[in-house]
């Protein structure tokens, strides 16, 4: 593992949730090594999860023989590195997103790795809420029809503060600000749902003087498919604290969901049902995606358990050799997010639209 | 009264309840004259409302000298002429929105109006939801602070049927579809409550083949005070009937709606309180916008009733001399509204942000 | 009319609207004379109204061979003499709710007026909310299977005020206070919408030293169908405006309704849909009860529109020689109502479960 | 751990996420045996959640020295011997609810146990969801002022079939059907928030032919502190799956809240602002109960989560020989659930109004 701050926790806890949440495990995780910048806090990390032992130096994680996947979730400016060098040190690979703090970056992340052939997982996360899986099953069984719009936001209100710092507003480290932390979800959350984006018109903005980075998002988009709609990112949205919202319109019916009540989808079926509306289906049901391994109908779980699946998901890839595609977001789906973000950032700046082409390998 | 369908029973509804729900009423509306296309259908409106003719030729109105307030509730192809002519007979003048089939439409029947002296209203009845109102004085008091973000859409399902047919799918008599439609009370709702637009970058989209108006519109909007956001409409969204939903949010709070719900105003302060959280507000407490004329608190009004305050406030401004403006939308708010509208088209267009210049009398 | 306050008003309202929003009307209206105490009061009322005449005797309208239909809208203890004598001068009846100030008294108008042979209604205007009147369509076609449990609450805030004085807190005038104000159409729309009540448990409660009537009401009954549930009214719970909320289980599904979002029922359907939960049903449809004589889907009405709903039934029922009953209530329902009431009082006092059994002509 | 299944999953899980959910921990748990009826379902089960072995006979963990902690979370019918002789052998005890199958035996559990001095805790977990701890500490600081109504219910849905069988359905071994499983836990929360219970008036019902225990519950109840409501709890309420819904009145304010959301608390303050309104407070702020151990603010947590906070409070209070009461239900609280339970039972039996006195060590 490397991180021990937010991500590490997340994915620590997830690692060992599955040795008996899941049941039984597709393997069993191993904590090896956890790596950090910060000698005594990474000690402290490893004590706390059950790290066999702490390191400053990720390159000790890579050479490690007995680590067999790397769990990147350090800062975006150290994504690229040692991401690269643990796939070609033979290990799996996870690199928290955005993959690179760039399309240029994220391109080369994944062409580096998937020349490997590691298993690699960009872990947008939030394809593991149970209603965000829910969604994907019942739009790829056509109960939708065909989508007419698709429009998104994420909706934080943390950054609106100039006395602020962290590595999120730092250029170097972060990359982007909105940008990268959140829109690179919305971004992710419409291709998974809806498809490919051909065209985006919009552009960034930065509220605070002298902030390096981007404080929220705004875009008008197209998607493949011919349907429309529009993503958006901020940090400045008061009283919204994680809430990803999107909504998507078929010609058979709707779907809605807030990340805030994240057990829940709306639902609604254009199905001459007299009484006609949106249904709050609590996705806690026992043919319910993931919930074979939880709890009774009702008894909801949490924003870490996102993690439990997706990691879960990784290691059923590494151990039946299957692909982490197309439910599980890989380095190529992390790159594609990445040139969408670029494309808004593009479009900004040329004040015009962009059409997005995507690399091939 | 021109038009005895749709707008003309909400006008008519409203001008009956006003001599008795409000009191004393500015004015007592006298229903003199009522003219429409159909014959028969308008002389079966003018018996049901009370009108003292009905006419299939509204000059007749124009010409009636008894006539004070000339109000156009006709299709959009008729707003113009009988709306300027009417008022150049000196009668004060109501027109539906939008106001014009196009900018250029609407500065017209703007300048000429102007030019009377007569009092003008260009019919956004929703900023006569109290909700709507109590936001607009919560902004204008500075509660919210400086505004970062307003978005907004209107969200309706009924277009997705190729056989529907209806003079709002016509290019010659709507103009536009559900940008004339809808988009234009997006866009007024926005002026009205965050000032000016200053640039657009969107399209409109027309899903139904062979249709002559557009089904959607998208973008991603700059307003003059810095803030950003965007702007949606459709006919295409599945279970919403009638959803104006717009959200504001400002560095000391933020406030959200949604028309299905017009009586409740969502209210986030930015205040401290540990106990954080959008207040769902019932707009209908004694000191609440309008609610001198109603009931006890939380006995709540309905759509229809939102016509009652807007034509009382126009009323009250021919009775006192006093403006339409700030709180009623006058031509020229209709006419600024058409320009946003037409600079969305141009965007999809042109590919090209379109920055919005207003032009003066 | 006898009453010019916030009955009076309500009353006024729909008898002024029924003449155009629903068409051709049953009959036309004709508001003859209005009486109250204050005699300026009641002439300002008259005026605002459009009454012919005003008085401060009821007996004058009683007298007054022109007025066909009375409707008494005064305190609870001016319904029983004005009433009656007005059915046993002739006239068809109307009576607020509670009917008398107990069942008693109830009895005593039922029986009295019902000899005479006129219409008689007594004005539980929560029966004509459409998503109420949808909700015992979907009852009665069996959609909702066997009911189980029944379980309401009419909570209001306006009580906690040791200063406040009204009519409604005299024992002489009002009778009872929660009780008869709130506990009276909670029980109405149990019987409704579930049948009849056939025991009770319970007790009413007095917050405040001194006052002379109840300031809430709880208890748990049974139905002669088999269900169970709770009822309870209250003037002390702060937050609720005018939350008459109700819940319905069945074998085949449930029901929930709240009266602040009085558009709106939510119905649950057992049909094994994989996407399960309830449906927000916005109550607005061409096919939906009262809904002919409305706007499009989605323009939502009004508390004070349920009057046009009621008042035009009686109207019909005037017209066209048909029973008031089942869909409106009759001072039978306002008497069985009662009976509900006092048995809980009883209940209260006798500290025992009251079974009721109701008594007929 | 006694028990493999429902509970002992729920339990096995929050003692590994203590070890490093909560860090420091208080102490660090060590899972050493787990007994079951089953001999080969524990035995997976001990493989499953990493306890050290298996046994189908708990006194051989009763027996065991190198335990310290016993945690009961077997059927009903196991609750006594089991937890007694744990207790007598020195080991400190945690018990599932409902303590015992009425309150004879919760008192002989609790009387026996008190007696060794050992640590006690009830499992009512509820308690332990932040926003229920949230609403204890603002109405133990005052912010509610006098409560005047405490209303709660237990809705689940899934009793309504003929053909099921548990072990919930026998009386042997459950002792009760909702009362128990779904009734503790709203007496529980009752008492926690608002204090004792005096009287209550209402009964149990049994829907399904033959079956041997409760399906619902009624009643209306009286509390120590002057104020009134309604408790229930049901198996047949469709569409509710785990609804465990209150609501609490007082002179300054109101709460409100629903298990199926357990993240949010409805908080209303009658503070005189005119934007007034229940806020949907999300608890998951760094200042909200055990945030401390979580994720930043907006990241929900799960049902599951609220054991981890349940038993990190008893290992708190071993480690620190602090006291369990009053934010932790002791057996005396079990007890005294059990009591108000048996009340509602015998006021159905004698149709009498149940005056409840609780017994003492």
């Amino acid at each position: 593992m490397l991180g021990y701050a937010f991500m590490g926790k997340a994915h620590s806890n997830a690692f060992r949730k599955i040795a008996y949440i899941t049941w039984p495990p597709p393997l069993e995780p191993r904590l090896v090594g956890i790596a950090g910048r910060d000698e005594a806090a990474v000690a402290e990390a490893a004590e706390r999860y059950g790290y066999e032992y702490a390191t400053d130096d990720w390159r000790t994680l890579v050479e490690d023989e007995r680590i067999g996947l790397f769990d990147n979730g350090g800062p975006n400016a150290l994504h690229a590195e040692p991401t690269i060098a643990a796939a070609e040190a033979g290990k799996h690979v996870i690199c928290e997103k955005p993959l690179g703090r760039d399309a240029e970056e994220s391109y080369e992340i994944w062409k580096r790795v998937a020349a490997t052939g590691v298993k690699h997982l960009c872990a947008f996360n939030y394809r593991f809420v149970p209603a965000v899986r829910l969604a994907r099953e019942l739009v790829e069984a056509g109960e939708l029809g065909e989508v007419r719009h698709f429009r998104a936001r994420y909706l934080q209100d943390w950054a609106d503060d100039v006395s602020l710092d962290t590595w999120r507003f730092h250029a170097d480290e972060a990359g982007s600000g909105a940008l990268g932390d959140l829109m690179a979800h919305v971004v992710d959350l419409a291709r998974f749902l809806n498809g490919e984006v051909e065209a985006v018109m919009g552009f960034t903005k930065t509220f605070v003087p002298g902030r390096q980075v981007d404080d929220a998002v705004e875009s008008a988009v197209e998607f493949a498919n011919g349907s429309v709609g529009t993503l958006e990112a901020t940090r400045f949205a008061h009283g919204r604290r994680n809430a990803l919202q999107w909504e998507l319109n078929g010609t058979k019916g709707s779907l809605a969901f807030d990340m805030e009540r994240l057990n829940e989808l709306q639902v609604f079926r254009a199905d001459g049902d007299r009484a006609r509306g949106f249904k709050t289906v609590l996705v806690s049901e026992a043919d319910h995606p993931f919930w074979q391994h939880w709890w009774p109908p009702g008894h909801i779980i949490g924003w870490g358990d996102t993690f439990v699946h997706e990691l879960h998901h990784m290691l059923q890839a590494i151990a039946g050799d299957t692909d982490v595609a197309p439910y599980g977001a890989t380095f190529e789906d992390g790159y594609r997010a990445a040139e969408i973000c670029d494309a808004i950032v593009a479009s900004g700046a040329s004040a015009q639209r962009e059409r997005i082409s995507y690399r091939t390998l």
